[in-house]
């Protein structure tokens, strides 16, 4: 059969976020291809794209080409549709990301072809995987840094604003129930200033921002909603997946993932090119240190909260950084409905865990000092009163009418998952720091993040007192199956450990 | 839907070498799954294999689990079998291959942990993409090199042989035209001494010596059927990838492949991990320098050598290397048939190209050596002699017939493909050196390896002197559209350029 003959366009229908095709193996051979091989599909209508082969013996007959659906839809094929295949080289940026194996410093236009080739999905997982660990192992510069950054925001949408200062805060990450942007963004809008924050849902977290504002509005905006909401009620807590926002990062991070990769240059560039694309020209980055987040050592924090003021002077973002304690969860409280109203007593002045009043307000005083809204070292201070005085709950309400939800919400309105259970100490003794993995773990068994009623809450934090008998934990489901699971898995993985005890006594 | 729930098994029939799954989004969301994620899968038969996540909207329905055919064969499905589901964590040698990354030195139960589970294909693509990238990057230590290559040679077939010495040859390649197999195997097996030569077939190069040899006899012989051969006549000249010497190997040259890697300890263990598998007590390693192949200069060669010396001291197997030249083809023929009728010409005394007798020689001289049928620096000498007598063309034919091909065989028989091209000088002068990758290419459009007869001769090698309109290059084809194919691309890469002429000329 002859290269340029006409196939038959067969729908496959997995998603693999890359453009790929399924080709008969013989159809294969005969044009001298393999499975990773590239080919350029072309439509009846004259359209083609580059895509990568898959190979199988049955699932595509001769005469057939399959094609995945990103590329189906990329080239709006029907079923049956006509397409050629034709044999074609590897994109130029195969070659770069061997430059970087082999230790060379990309230059500009390098880093744009990269991240163009992501963008359009011309690379494979395999180049990705040699892409992510040549970065983790051989690093990138700070030029190379700002260049990646710069290529990642103009892959997607940017955001102008007519008003000044723009502001933001990004967390990154790591820490269970870090719950400080319902209070954080309200405080800072309370005082006139638009902070247009967007965050992530939950991956490996019990929890994200997004899930937990999803409870009392909707969270999917897109860019110009987005501005129209920020300069309305001063302030967004949206999903940033619900405006594409530097895109190219989910195709790194798919990567990322199942290795556990977080190469330096691309936390960077992957935190910045967001805040950039969204219009900030202020920004705080909050890092927690301890098990579990990121960032292990405070020599680290360090380094990396100079990596990202001096990443943020070269495009244009005046960015500080909080270095914050991430060794025990922030407030008490963790999985979506239960972390949005620990959120709101604290709105409300009804309850207070000291951890999250502190955070929320610390970050804020920041952001107020940065927007010209308070002196240096004040900022916290007006944050403290702008909770107080209730005008942050006003204008959290505000928000969440603006995005769609109950402007009257309050927390009593939010209720838990109907099943639950307690995990009573075993002694008495002080608390040592309630494990992070373990609690994530368990709250994800519960449910958590899909289940919006599941996930746990503390009954005590890191040396506190407790006594026999007392719960440690309390664990939430949406069914009872799901409090099993967790209940078990608690049992096994003694999230919350009480100290002071003697662990075995020697007799005689 | 609960996880301990039954689903229906559905064939998918794409083959990756790995053992993945393709659930419905919605049923992996339940299970607080995305792609690349671990399930346990377990049969009705209660067999559990652990596979790798991929998700679909609608190729697999709910209550369904797409099952790919590497799985579905190991778990003995068959359609609609019930099979369960389960999340189950990543395998430990990904955390060993994060410790590369890191730049961490492995001990030896930690490579045959990262080896067993690319031999049971519990790693994907991504997690294969960093081991590779991270050995290029941080290399690995003569210890590591000789675990891995012991790691790999325990996962496949080993030869145990009652008689001694056992002899192996190997080239690293790079070098189209290298025929030397079929000529230095006989010479060495004519001498008396034992020779269980396995060949690989053609990946990215024109014809590999197993698509070459297969012109003439069957290649394709499991472990015993080599043993049978190599006893009854003294040496084999078969395909590799009819038996399972180191197969772990393979999943690593599928992702080294699109990444144009070869990390050098990846290269010295996948070469003697065969040798040892194939029960070898001596070997000769053949590098060829030049454009093309895997080694540019002496230098690096030489260090080359060193390390294969060393890792077959360490494992057993005497080694030495013949550094050797690989600026242009060896012999004048490349394509399958062209390629044995050259080297059944060699053996019948009939033609001569030089390079061909000295390379083929020169490495059986080594071998015959090494096996003690020749003493130090005389090994050349008799090889010459067994060629010259007809004792290695007599030998070369029962290992034809031994392997169930015509042992009457010769280089009249063998007709190349019956359209045919020559490409004239345009200029008199000298030839420079052919050049090796254009050539290839040019063997590939003729069809070459799969179209038996396809190829080309070069009329000339470097520093001959051809006269305008003498044939630089006869290209043949099986069928008319690739010889066309074949001739335009020539015309475009100009594969052997003459030199001497005046380039251009400044009149005035």
């Amino acid at each position: 059969m002859d290269s340029r003959t006409a196939h038959k366009a067969k729908r496959i229908d997995i998603a693999q976020g890359i453009r790929e095709v399924l080709l008969n193996k013989e159809h294969a051979e005969e044009l001298g291809l393999r499975a990773n091989d590239r080919v350029k599909v072309v439509s009846e209508k004259g359209e083609s794209l580059v895509a990568l082969v898959n190979v199988t013996e049955t699932l595509v007959k001769m005469g057939e080409v399959g094609v995945y659906v990103d590329l189906w839809n990329s080239l709006n094929l029907k079923d049956g549709d006509a397409v050629h295949v034709v044999p074609t080289s590897r994109p130029a940026s195969i070659d770069l990301i061997r430059k970087k194996i082999h230790g060379h410093i990309w230059h500009q236009e390098e880093i744009k072809a990269i991240v163009d080739d992501i963008c359009l999905g011309n690379l494979s997982d395999i180049e990705l995987a040699a892409y992510v660990t040549a970065v983790q192992i051989n690093d990138l510069t700070m030029d190379e840094i700002t260049w990646l950054t710069t290529a990642m925001v103009s892959t997607g949408d940017t955001i102008d604003w007519e008003t000044s200062p723009i502001l933001d805060v990004h967390s990154i990450g790591g820490v269970p129930g870090n719950k400080y942007a319902p209070i954080t963004v309200p405080i800072v809008a309370a005082n006139g200033l638009t902070i247009p924050k967007t965050s992530s849902r939950a991956i490996s977290s019990a929890a994200g921002t997004a899930d937990i504002m999803e409870v009392v509005c909707n969270v999917t905006h897109d860019a110009q909603s987005i501005k129209r909401i920020a300069r309305e009620v001063g302030g967004t807590l949206v999903w940033g997946g619900g405006v594409t926002l530097a895109p190219v990062d989910d195709s790194i991070i798919r990567v990322e993932y199942p290795l556990s990769l977080d190469p330096r240059g691309q936390v960077l560039a992957s935190v910045m090119s967001k805040k950039k694309a969204i219009g900030a020209e202020y920004c705080v980055i909050d890092i927690p240190i301890g098990e579990g987040t990121k960032v292990v050592t405070p020599e680290e924090a360090r380094n990396l909260a100079r990596d990202f003021i001096m990443l943020g002077e070269k495009i244009g973002v005046r960015t500080r950084c909080a270095i914050t304690y991430g060794g025990q969860p922030v407030g008490k409280a963790i999985g979506p409905i239960l972390e949005i109203r620990e959120a709101l007593r604290v709105l409300e002045g009804a309850e207070s865990p000291s951890s999250l009043i502190e955070k929320s307000t610390s970050l804020a005083g920041i952001l107020l000092e940065l927007g010209g809204r308070a002196l240096p070292g004040r900022g916290a201070d007006l944050a403290k009163e702008t909770l107080r005085s209730g005008k942050a709950l006003e204008k959290f309400r505000e928000i969440v009418g603006a995005q769609g939800g109950d402007a009257n919400v309050s927390s009593g309105d939010l209720v838990p998952g109907e099943h639950s259970c307690e995990f009573p100490s075993l002694r008495d003794g002080y608390i040592e720091a309630p494990r992070n993995r373990a609690l994530i773990k368990i709250a994800r068994a519960a449910g958590s993040p899909k289940d919006k009623g599941a996930g746990l809450i503390l009954m005590y934090k890191k040396g506190e007192r407790v006594e026999e008998g007392e719960p440690l934990l309390t664990i939430y489901a949406e069914n009872k199956r799901k409090l099993e699971d967790a209940r078990t898995l608690a049992g096994k993985l003694q999230p919350v450990q009480v100290e002071g005890m003697i662990l075995g006594e020697v007799v005689e």
